[in-house]
């Protein structure tokens, strides 16, 4: 891979188009929100892809060479490239400046002379989406800054970025809803193949080719991505085991794809009868039972305004009264990553600190998995301004083989 | 996706058992490059994946928590992981603790015991490779050693890490050795099966089949990797074109593949005949030969202790006296990425810094592509005590269609 051409100017494509649609979307909402905290500019500083934010800072992430891309409370966006990467960040920004030997001048010179009093930089301490910056980056930034007397005035993005994060656009939650649509296909096609005599590794394989023929990607590592677990192991981040499925199993699977860029994280059962059975075994069935009422009604106590510990309480104390617990959080929020950082609707305690304090704001998207015992069912919604939308039906029965 | 799950003990896959030995090797350099440097232990802290250090530091790249990873010059090595996390540091560390709630109190506890005087930590402001800790992260690490008085003991881990990345250890090798062969068969699919007639984008999207059929992934970005270029568009980082190839084109394909996580980076010269015509048109077929011999003349040069200008500057004349320029630099190494970061072989200038006038090691793998007008050639080699090694014979001859 060389890095020598110009770029061509080809005809767009429709992905080129959806992708600059999607940025004007974000960049807009970033204004909007520069403009809420008095903040003049929010600048992402990367190099060989490596800010976890350059999806939404130019609608892509691949940028080989040092950038800047900035975009201002007021007037035009700037993005500071290598030549070579131009093409990457074409209509995304109003003034593109494609360096060829040093971004160095080009950026103090935008600077000095938009002269912002506030620059916020992606890093955060506790919210793992919005810290992008490298250690490393940070350095060779504040370096440059101090060049023009403006190291002073860097400051975390956190509240632009988590937000951008975290509130989606009617474009981002039409992805995020293609993505669990085409999950619950994928359920759909092992609950018509699945039968006992089969392994975990199997019906893995299975997922597998169903992703391939649907073109999607799954939505973490692709070794537990889809996590395929029988009632008699533990489910979790581990290979699936050669061991058949018998009557009488459980069966669970955890499983998520990217459909443009953005991920689901659906979680759904399966029971295999013994022979004359025509039910769930009864401790199973009551467990789902309990894992569905639990989710109905965290997405009935959902609203803009209420805090994620308070959601997480009360359906912990649900659970709790049906004589189950589960230790995790009642879910994350899902985007351009599955787990995707920010507020969590969870305990308060150490392990998830100020994660869970924050206000639940219409755009957002989570899932709900009051996980217990080694059973799960996960869903995901969208918060809307009333209270919350599903981004696919929920489970609301085993499916029975 | 939850975290609740403690890990099985499932038997090893064959991918699992070959990811331990490889990071033991990769352990074992590690201790040696600590030792050597006086240094203490190398630390990763990192969350959600955060840091591209990982798959050195643990073999894969997927631990969700906060997570602090310690290779130490003697003694046993620690993993610090939240529970669910711990299957993913099994056989990679002597010493694994997988916390529930908060991984302070065992990190500060390691440190107090082990007492390192020099900790290095993965940040470097001129080599994107080995700068993994992200800013937020550095400040939460920053303040927990500030509590045992240990903050002033950090500093860069460059010295260890950009070694790690460099110098490729055997089964190392191997995998980019694999990696080139399928690349070269696939580009051997291509000569078979491509006519004039056929436009940019249907070369790209048979490759993408071949990528299928061989199980690989591109080792750059999907939309352009590979880059597929005739010779009357310019080659680059932009999408293949829609436009017929025609009788005296070049074709030019810039490649690669990742197999078990490591990368090739080849390209390619084909030529279409004109009615009548038996050789490749003479212009082409001139810069085509000067790309070889360059080529040629950068593997004979190569040797340990030789500086990356050095090769860079002698080859850059050849080319000049030939009547071409190429801008870029002669080659980039290659691994775990396929711009691997660290020494390059390229010209003394702002752009490229001090990153060309460190000294060639045994084990470094480089491309060697003195890319001309809009025609590419490129090479991969492994540096050895005695010289250098092809990692997939070079192309001696355009491919006439």
């Amino acid at each position: 891979m060389t890095n020598t051409s110009e770029s061509n100017a080809l005809p767009l494509t429709e992905a080129q188009i959806a992708r600059r649609e999607l940025v004007a979307e974000k960049h807009a909402q970033a204004r909007s929100l520069l403009q809420k905290h008095g903040i003049d500019v929010w600048l992402t500083f990367s190099r060989e892809g490596s800010d976890l934010l350059l999806p939404y800072a130019m609608g892509g992430e691949y940028l080989v060479g040092q950038a800047a891309l900035m975009v201002f409370a007021e007037g035009p966006s700037v993005a500071i490239v290598a030549d070579y990467d131009t093409g990457q960040v074409e209509g995304a920004f109003d003034v593109i400046h494609g360096y060829h030997d040093d971004w160095l001048p080009v950026f103090l010179d935008t600077l000095r002379e938009r002269n912002p009093a506030r620059i916020a930089i992606n890093y955060s301490e506790s919210d793992s989406g919005t810290d992008g910056l490298t250690y490393g980056l940070y350095l060779r930034l504040t370096k440059a800054l101090d060049q023009i007397g403006m190291a002073d005035r860097i400051e975390s993005s956190e509240p632009i970025t988590s937000m951008l994060r975290a509130v989606k656009t009617p474009l981002e939650i039409e992805r995020i809803r293609r993505a669990c649509a085409i999950t619950q296909m994928i359920f759909d096609d092992v609950t018509a193949w699945v039968r006992p005599g089969l392994t975990e590794m199997q019906v893995h394989e299975f997922i597998n080719e169903r992703m391939q023929a649907y073109e999607v990607t799954p939505s973490w590592d692709a070794s537990y991505c889809p996590s395929v677990t029988t009632s008699r192991h533990k489910p979790g981040h581990e290979p699936p085991s050669d061991d058949p499925i018998r009557p009488g199993d459980g069966l669970q699977i955890d499983f998520g794809v990217f459909f443009e860029g953005y991920a689901s994280d659906l979680q759904r059962m399966w029971y295999f009868r013994k022979p004359g059975e025509t039910e769930v075994a009864p401790d199973q069935q009551h467990a789902f039972d309990t894992m569905v009422e639990a989710i109905r009604m965290a997405a009935q106590l959902i609203e803009p305004g209420k805090r994620g510990y308070e959601i997480d309480e009360a359906v912990r104390n649900y659970v709790k009264e049906r004589g189950y617990t589960f230790t995790h959080a009642l879910g994350h929020q899902v985007g351009r990553l599955c787990h995707d950082g920010g507020l969590l609707l969870g305990p308060r305690n150490a392990r998830y600190g100020d994660r869970v304090t924050g206000e639940i704001v219409p755009g957002m998207v989570f899932t709900l998995e009051p996980c217990i015992h080694d059973l799960g069912v996960e869903e995901n919604i969208v918060v809307t301004e009333e209270g919350v939308e599903w981004l696919t039906p929920p489970q609301s029965a085993v499916y029975i083989i």
